[in-house]
C-alpha cells in the first residue's frame, strides 16, 4: 500500500489528513501516476450543440475537423467522444482530449491550423454552437481513483502507469486527503466567474476563472458486466444515478454546482457504447464534498453503489473511476462560440 | 448560528475544522449546553445482567436498590432504565444516570450506602452480575447533536439549555468538528484494555482503560410520529438500523467496536417505550468515524434516514439524538461483578 500523493509531491502537513497514517481502507483502489517528467497535463473539452436533425451534420462535421485537428504533431494521448442533451434542450457532443505534459497541449493549440479554426468568423454563425473548456492542472492540483488497475479511464489512460493499493480512500474526504494540494492548502474558492461579453447566438465569451475551480469527472463501465450484475446495475443503479444527475441539472447553482453533464461514451455513428460519467463544475471541492456526503441524491447513488458491492460479494465486473481537479485561475481557459446562454460555466456566470 | 463548541473551550486550531468558517449546513441541529460552573460531568451505566425467568426478580430488585441509591444527597440531575438481550442471551438491564458535575457525582460514590453496596460480598453470587462504566468527561471531551430543541434525551437533560443552531453538522466529520478537544488533538487511541483478573462468575474485574476510547449513544424517539412517518420509521427505517446493530454485535470487534447495545427504553415493569438507543464502545473515534461513513450496514441506516427525511419533506416528528465521548484514561472506570466473560468491556480486552 502507498500514498496517493506521488513521492515528489509529498511534504509536511500544515493541515492533517482525514485519516490518520495507520488507517487500512477496507478494499483496494488505485490511482493513476503520470510521468515524472511532466508538471503539468491538459484535459480538454470540446464541444459543439445543436438541434437534431438540423444541426446534426454540421455537428458530426466539425467532430471529424477537430479528430483532424487532434491528429499530426503534439497529438493528444487520449480521445473520448461523449454525448448529452442540455437542459435546454440541445444535443450536444464532446469530444475529451488528454494531453500527458502542457506543453504538448500549448504546441498543438497554437499550431496554424487549430488557432485558425477556432478564431474563424464561421464560428459565430451557422446551426451549431462550440465550446471549449481546458483544464491544465499541475500535477498537485488533481487526483484520480480508479476501482481495479484495468479500471483506466479519462486521464488515466495517459498515464505511465497505475499506483499499487493507495491508503487514501474508503472515507469521506479521501478525495481531499488525495490532492497534494491539500497538504498545505484549504483550496477554498476565491473570486468570481465572469464574462467579457453578453452569451447569445453569434457572439464569442470568454469566461475569466476563479481561483479553485472544482472539476469532476466520475465514470462507470459496464461493458464487462453479466447476469445477476448487469441487472442489478442497469435495474437498480444506474437509475438513481440518473437521478441525481437530473437533480444537479435543475438545483446544482443552489449548492455550488455551476452545470452537470451526465454523458454516454458514442461511437463514431453515435450510437451509444456501454460507457458512462458525469462531469460537474463546482465553485469550491467543499461545495462538492458537502454535496457528496449529505446530499439524499447522492447519498442514495452511494447507497445504491454499496449495497449493489454487497450484492455481489466485493466482486463486480463494473468498473469505476473519476477525477477531481481543483484549478488555479492560470490551469483554466473557457470559451463559448455562438452558444446559447446557459450554456456550460456561461449559466455560473 | 453558532459553534457547538462552548466559547470558553474556543481555541486557535492546530487541526482545521473539516468544515470551512462559512459553511452553512442544510437543516438545523442543537447542541446541549452544560453550565458554566461544571468542568466534567459524569455518565454512569449500571448494568444487571440475568437469565429470566430466574433471575428476573433478582435483577427487580437490583435496580430498585440502585433507584434507592440514587435518591438523597448528590443524586443525580436524570436517569434512563433501558433493556437488550446480549449475544451470551442474557438479559440486561441498564440504569443510566447523569451528573452535571462530576463533584456532585465522586461524592455520590462515596457514600457508605452506595460504597457498601458495590463492595459487599454478595455481589459476587447469586443469579446476576452486576456492572457498572462510568465517564466523566471534561467539557472538551465529549460533544451531543440533537435534531429539534425539544429532542433532550441522555446528558442534554442535565445540560442547562439548547444552544442555537450550531454549524458542524451537516456533513461526514461534523462529530470530531464539534469535539472541543479535535481541535488541537488528533484523538488517537493509544495504549490497550487490560483486566485485573480472569472474567469469570464470582469474579470482581476491573477494566483497566486505554487514552482516548470512544462512546457513543446515538437515539431515536418516535413517541410523537404519527401515520405515514410511523409507518415509514417502524416499517423500513427500524429494521435496517436493526441490522446494522446486529453486524456491530457480530462483528464489532474486527472494525474497532468492543461492544454495542442496541437499546429499548422501559418503565418500572419493563414494558417497552417508544424510545430506544444504541451504544457502543470503540477503540477509537476515527474506527467509529469509519464504521458511521463507509460501511455498508451504516450507510443504509443513514441512507433509510435521509430518504425518510426526504419523504416526509424535512417535517420530521421523529427525535434524534446522539453524544460522544472520547475519553482519557482518567475519565473512565470500569467494572464487571459476577459477570459473564463477554459483558461489555470485558469482550474487548
Amino acid at each position: 500500500m502507498e500514498s496517493a500523493i506521488p513521492t515528489q509531491l509529498r511534504c509536511p502537513r500544515t493541515r492533517p489528513a482525514r485519516a490518520s497514517e495507520d488507517y487500512v481502507p477496507p478494499y483496494p483502489a488505485f490511482v493513476a501516476r503520470i510521468k515524472d517528467s511532466a508538471t503539468q497535463v491538459a484535459m480538454a473539452y470540446f464541444g459543439v450543440q445543436y438541434r437534431a436533425p438540423g444541426g446534426k451534420q454540421a455537428a458530426l462535421d466539425c467532430i471529424a475537423t477537430w479528430k483532424t485537428l487532434l491528429g499530426g504533431s503534439d497529438a493528444p494521448g487520449h480521445q473520448d467522444l461523449a454525448h448529452y442533451v442540455d437542459d435546454a434542450g440541445f444535443d450536444n457532443l464532446l469530444l475529451i482530449a488528454y494531453w500527458d505534459d502542457v506543453t504538448a497541449y500549448r504546441r498543438w493549440d497554437a499550431r496554424p491550423d487549430t488557432s485558425a479554426w477556432w478564431n474563424h468568423p464561421d464560428r459565430l454563425k451557422g446551426d451549431i454552437g462550440c465550446y471549449r473548456e481546458v483544464l491544465s492542472p499541475r500535477l498537485a492540483n488533481f487526483e484520480t481513483l480508479i476501482s481495479t488497475p484495468d479500471s483506466r479511464h479519462g486521464v488515466a489512460l495517459v498515464a505511465e502507469k497505475v499506483s499499487e493499493p493507495i491508503q487514501e480512500h474508503g472515507y469521506w474526504g479521501g478525495m481531499r486527503d488525495r490532492l497534494p494540494s491539500s497538504q498545505t492548502d484549504a483550496l477554498r474558492a476565491e473570486g468570481k466567474l465572469s464574462l467579457d461579453a453578453k452569451p447569445a447566438p453569434g457572439a464569442r465569451v470568454r469566461v475569466a476563472p476563479h481561483e479553485n475551480l472544482t472539476l469532476i469527472r466520475s465514470g462507470q463501465d459496464w461493458t464487462q458486466t453479466q447476469g445477476n450484475e448487469r441487472d442489478i446495475y442497469l435495474g437498480e443503479v444506474e437509475p438513481v444515478l440518473r437521478e441525481g444527475m437530473g437533480f444537479l441539472n435543475a438545483n446544482g447553482p443552489s449548492i455550488g454546482c455551476y452545470v452537470n453533464r451526465y454523458m454516454r461514451h458514442v461511437d463514431d455513428k453515435l450510437q451509444p457504447t456501454e460507457l458512462s460519467f458525469g462531469m460537474s463544475y463546482w465553485r469550491s471541492l467543499e461545495q462538492l464534498e458537502r454535496w457528496a456526503e449529505s446530499h439524499p441524491t447522492h447519498v442514495a447513488i452511494f447507497g445504491g453503489f454499496m449495497s449493489m458491492v454487497q450484492k455481489m460479494n466485493f466482486d463486480l465486473k463494473l468498473r469505476l473511476y473519476h477525477e477531481v481537479t481543483v484549478a488555479k485561475t492560470d490551469e483554466q481557459f473557457f470559451e463559448y462560440l455562438n452558444c446559447h446562454p446557459a450554456t456550460g460555466l456561461l449559466r455560473g456566470a
